[in-house]
């Protein structure tokens, strides 16, 4: 079991319709070694691939993805949510994203002048669901004609469809934690632990 | 001229109405250099003052509140812009904040679970204008009981009231850079440079 996991299982807590809250540690309240744990290891995982670009999506990919950028020494990009007033004249690439947690949708939002087609993009966030954000964030690197390394998670719900729509669309996904089943209130992660 | 006060001058636009766009390097794009070099330079100033947590606000106050918790080995937590579905069930600490680049107003939230009488709080931003977010963030903590070390910034525009509001209301405010002027779109920073 790794930190992350033996977090999981000290410190999240499961609630009905299988949500998992880890605010004391991922995604309110944010433990930085925990994350920077999670970023090293996403880092050894890619390191080969060329990485040029961090690429995630406010508020909870933030984190995350500005130690991933550290290690692997490149910019990261956040995709906002909806067009702030500094955003307005300028040419953007978008997508629409459905959140099932909040219910809405929302337009993502990435300035064309940071991605273009000489980019090697890691797509990073905290949680793989159903797989609307990341998906949300492959097409905006398609969009500027970048390659995509893949998709590294914090914490996938691999019960979820989110893994199976990004393997689908040809892109790796790699979790430092894989939760299998929520079920009885009870976390089970998908090698066994 | 510090390093963040060289790259505005590089990269930074400056637009009507006292607009500074740094998004490609601070706030959009992140550049983790930059950002790291910041929440040392924020730590080396507190490192003495007994900080047990970094309180920021969503999105942009992410990166450099996690480096500097990174820093000071303690914990981060952010403010929500609203109430998101997982908080519900919850008791929390909420302030009214007013966005003047936005022109919305948003209440931002806080877990009672993570901030109570035994905290000392720094409080991290990205921007000072008119201190609606700083203000909001010493409120949180001054519900919870928490001291308040002071408030470090990334990019303070000094020729608005924010820092004047927070030494008015008895706090420290420490800025990486202090602009006096965007005057005929030219950055002039309070130390002359």
């Amino acid at each position: 079991m790794n930190i992350l996991q033996q977090r999981i299982i000290d410190d999240g807590e499961v609630f009905p319709n299988n949500v998992l809250k880890v605010d004391s540690f991922l995604n309110h309240q944010i433990d930085p070694h925990i994350m920077y744990s999670i970023a090293n290891d996403f880092y050894q995982h890619f390191k080969s691939a060329g990485i040029t670009k961090i690429l995630t999506i406010e508020a909870s990919g933030i984190a995350p993805a500005i130690f991933v950028a550290q290690k692997f020494d490149v910019p990261m990009l956040f995709a906002k949510k909806k067009e702030p007033s500094t955003l307005q004249n300028q040419e953007v690439y978008t997508e629409l994203v459905h959140s099932y947690t909040k219910n809405t949708d929302s337009n993502i939002i990435v300035s064309k002048q940071f991605l273009n087609a000489d980019d090697k993009v890691l797509v990073v966030d905290d949680f793989l669901a159903n797989g609307e954000a990341a998906m949300g964030l492959i097409s905006i690197a398609e969009q500027a004609g970048a390659d995509v390394a893949g998709v590294a998670i914090c914490i996938e719900k691999s019960f979820q469809n989110g893994r199976q729509r990004i393997l689908d669309h040809g892109y790796e996904v790699y979790s430092a934690a894989r939760i299998a089943s929520l079920e009885n209130n009870q976390v089970r992660f998908n090698d066994g632990h």
